[in-house]
């Protein structure tokens, strides 16, 4: 089939044959497909959408178009990982991975670095001197075997298709399309042999969902592809109306996730690394919610999970002795408080202007590529519902430069509104998809 | 605005200013726009269509994307023109302009060649000997004040935006778009500076349009940009469920135009003309219809349209003697007849295999550039409701080559329906809007 039929296809919403599908995704890896006929097509299924089958097929035709890790030595462990849509303050795999290694399975996760307002996993790992997230297959087979868990970026040669498609969605403001977003995620996910996959489907003012009905949409978009493809998917549907937890930055996030693993983490972090850890067990042993909580629970309290948190910074060329000196970490050299600046209750968070604030710090980037300060941050001091004065600190400002703490401060009052009356309580973990 | 920025608006359905339209055209033309983001913007607009303003904002960009032609030895003249979607056996313009130039108007026609079923204005024409269709700027207004009209193809610097567009909307699954139909057509044709056009806009199987209702949104869609740029357009909605009058070819649709301006034409190819013929002149000299069709009756009558075709013929380099002697055109070597299989009555017209098996003969072509043999092509001889006997002969085909002549012979059989009881009849004329 010619490509300008393809795209008139999937225009019309005709269905499209899976090997027409996986030919196209082959073309276009060979770079036989001219660019605008893909961006044609990307924008025609922005509209359209894709079947079942179309959306397997494409997914599978994008794993299958570069190198895959075989990751031979883990083969008699259960794989599994842990993908988050993104949010503000998300440190959650930091402390989720070491938890649940150390209930047995193993974590080989690929993760990527932040953009906008939220922060990446990888960026925050790399304010820990010496941490490497560029390791090789072997690298990471090894490092895996070594802590149970590994967490690094993207090989060069995997799914080499994702990396053209993404580029231009980027450019062609066809980004926010569920099925294009489901199968990039579950190509690089299925890249590295996963047996089972939990989501955690951000939804609220800090997330690229912006409503429930389109994170349930996406959650069971990839359940469905995991279902096709070998690997039980499930989705914790999470609220992101708010920071998670109280660090937003790099050396701080990384901080609060050790202390998750000395028992010792705010609420709404620690019911969301729960939660998805009790899915991830399930999945991984075939044991009830309850056992698996009860597992993750014994992990944290004899330290196992964080003896397996030193090993995989030791594994990946990291200093392991900043999970007892945090003062190994990079320091801002200055704080400052953002106070309340009328009394009531905390109705509600401009959570992406929290996450802006701390790009402005020096914390995130604008653009891709740019480098980041892992030292500047912020404290969130309130939680939505809690009651303040006039003058009750609301954030903690870490900062080297003094213009931009100001920018950031300013920001952040404005981010937070305080409203007379207790807004109404929303749930954290909104709906769990299986 | 970047131009991500502008696909999303579009994308979203969100109102675009005027002035951004204007300068994304601008930036294309100065191929300051990636081939990829045009390709999206334009699926998008497929999908999202165009609000009047942003079209007219289109268009106009457009149209001021190169050079335009003054005429200004012809500022003192009514410059209309007539504009076909294209259809099969669709000769009108040959002899409509002639007809129209000699009541008053002039008529500067800028036409195209044939792709795949439909004909080309340029490629009959360029049957007669000697006949250029690559005539300047300078040369079109020569011939046009000789002849009252000429017809004449694209000149190389006219509307340069429209063949970046073109080109890509052919690869990428966007033709069939009517805002970008609409904006392509009234770009080329503003492009001469019209005072008025007339539309034949064509619905049924032979048709681009297979609606009538589609065939009305690209009548208004044009109206309207004709009267937001000082152009009176209307439009004639006509049948193309059977191929006009009696030739489809080349040399042997001259021959039919040449009869027109005789007085000798099928009854409907004659109703289209003076169809068409009567809003062009009421838009012109502000007469009514009546007025306009005695003129134009009175213009073939008295041998003066006529007189105008052997004027154009010769301004334009061709040997205007065919006008009375048919054998200077090509003619093909022999000619064969397809039969009818059935009794009963003519009930349908499969119109594109028509057209498909004058392009088998080789008057027509399947790639653009490809090169075309005028002397062959065909008749229509029973027309939709003649009553029919076995043997009655259907189609008269003219050739120079003996397989090709049997493969069309197959496909004029079969794209001829012949049914017991005669079909409903249908008006040629559908609709007129102005």
């Amino acid at each position: 089939m010619r490509v300008v039929d393809l795209i008139e296809c999937k225009r019309d919403a005709k269905p499209i044959e899976p090997a027409v599908i996986s030919e196209f995704v082959a073309s276009v890896v060979r770079k036989e497909v001219p660019d605008y006929q893909i961006a044609a097509f990307l924008m025609a299924v922005y509209f359209q959408g894709m079947t079942r089958g179309e959306l397997v097929a494409y997914t599978d035709a994008m794993l299958n178009s570069g190198e895959t890790l075989a990751l031979s030595g883990l083969s008699h462990k259960f794989k599994v990982d842990k993908h988050s849509t993104g949010g503000v303050g998300d440190k959650v795999s930091l402390s989720l991975a070491p938890m649940v290694a150390a209930c047995g399975p193993v974590i080989p996760m690929i993760s990527g670095r932040g953009l906008g307002h939220t922060g990446g996993t990888l960026d925050k790992l790399e304010a820990i001197p010496g941490y490497r997230v560029d390791l090789s297959a072997q690298e990471i087979e090894a490092a895996t075997l070594k802590a149970g868990f590994v967490i690094t970026g993207q090989t060069g040669t995997l799914v080499p298709a994702d990396k053209i498609f993404y580029a231009l969605r980027d450019v062609t403001g066809t980004v926010p399309s569920i099925p294009l977003i489901a199968a990039s995620i579950m190509s690089k996910k299925l890249s590295v042999g996963l047996n089972g996959l939990v989501l955690d489907v951000k939804v609220g003012s800090g997330a690229f969902m912006k409503t429930q009905e389109k994170a349930q949409d996406l959650a069971d978009t990839m359940i469905s592809i995991g279902k096709a493809m070998s690997c039980d998917v499930r989705a914790c549907i999470t609220s992101m109306d708010q920071p998670l937890g109280v660090a937003v930055g790099n050396a701080n996030e990384v901080i609060e996730a050790i202390e998750m693993l000395k028992g010792n983490a705010p609420g709404d972090y620690e019911e969301i690394c729960y939660a998805l850890g009790t899915e991830m067990l399930s999945i991984a042993k075939g044991i009830s919610p309850d056992d698996a909580r009860a597992e993750l629970q014994s992990a944290i309290d004899s330290g196992r999970a964080l003896e397996h948190m030193r090993q995989c910074i030791a594994a990946q060329g990291g200093d392991a002795r900043v999970v007892d000196d945090y003062s190994l970490l990079p320091i801002a050299k200055d704080r400052m408080t953002v106070r309340a600046a009328q009394a009531g209750f905390v109705d509600s968070f401009d959570c992406e202007a929290v996450g802006k604030a701390a790009c402005v710090l020096g914390a995130g980037r604008e653009q891709a590529g740019a480098p980041i300060d892992h030292s500047v941050g912020l404290e969130v001091l309130c939680k939505i519902g809690d009651p303040v004065q006039v003058g009750t600190p609301l954030f903690e400002v870490y900062y080297n430069d003094d213009i931009k703490a100001k920018i950031a401060s300013g920001m952040l009052h404005d981010a937070l509104k305080i409203s007379d009356t207790a807004p109404r309580h929303n749930a954290l973990i909104r709906d769990i998809r299986r």
